[in-house]
């Protein structure tokens, strides 16, 4: 996969949550994912399809921080990952998905979204799967509420 | 949504899981989602991508289901959730997603397919996110070891 796709999404999630969540996330080295399991509590997940390339994207978050976010972004607190939080996980992903967009739009790699899935359950863990082995790239991010995870996938 | 979207998904589930995984689903009348919750252990998701359209699948296993298609399509006994009953997921994910293009080809509906995408993990549940509410389409089945659903998303 190409390195040039992986800032956008990493900067798009950071922007998305610190300017709406006022949550500051700190994002460890974007690596190969081999050995790491992003497990959370909560998922976004969305299918990405352009005429070179197809794909997958994921945004996985502990409990505490989305609940933390969703706190901080719509003033509502909750003890439980509910529908306004599966919501919210819903559109993050949506914003970062369409941020890193626009972004490789301009470097000439172009994708269509598909609809936005959220899962939801207690340390789950979500596998990409893609004909060519090892090329699912993985970036942990840590917070003062939790840890999240994104997962990309490119054919 | 177009009903036509339906069936296609539906037969193609019960051809792959029957003539490869040597299990008989039974199929329960699909709905619209509304109350339904279809929990599950593992669930493989794809994105879809058409000039007309755009959307999720989801198709959601009981952990006892999942590991008795595994026995029965490869012989192969496991008491957990490990990477290859993701993988026979994920590929029968991708088989059911693409029988359902091909038949909805030849009624002109396109789309492309994403990379599929598993997920792991006891009790979860998975929400199509859309812009338009009440477009999701849910199909319980049943069978001699646990039950399965798929859901359908279009835009």
């Amino acid at each position: 996969m190409n390195v040039e796709f992986i800032n956008p999404f990493l900067n798009a999630l950071l922007n998305v949550v610190g300017m709406m969540g006022h949550t500051e996330l700190i994002a460890e080295s974007p690596r190969l994912k081999k050995n790491d399991i992003s497990m959370g509590d909560v998922s976004g997940l969305i299918g990405m399809v352009g005429p070179q390339t197809k794909g997958s994207l994921s945004i996985t978050f502990e409990k505490s921080l989305a609940l933390r976010i969703m706190q901080r972004m719509l003033g509502e607190k909750t003890k439980e990952i509910n529908e306004d939080v599966t919501d919210m996980v819903g559109e993050i992903t949506n914003m970062v998905t369409g941020g890193a967009k626009k972004e490789l739009g301009k470097k000439g790699y172009d994708f269509d979204m598909a609809t936005p899935i959220v899962v939801s359950g207690k340390n789950h863990t979500i596998d990409h799967k893609h004909k060519s082995k090892g090329h699912v790239i993985i970036i942990p991010f840590k917070s003062d509420s939790g840890r999240a995870f994104i997962e990309i996938c490119f054919e």
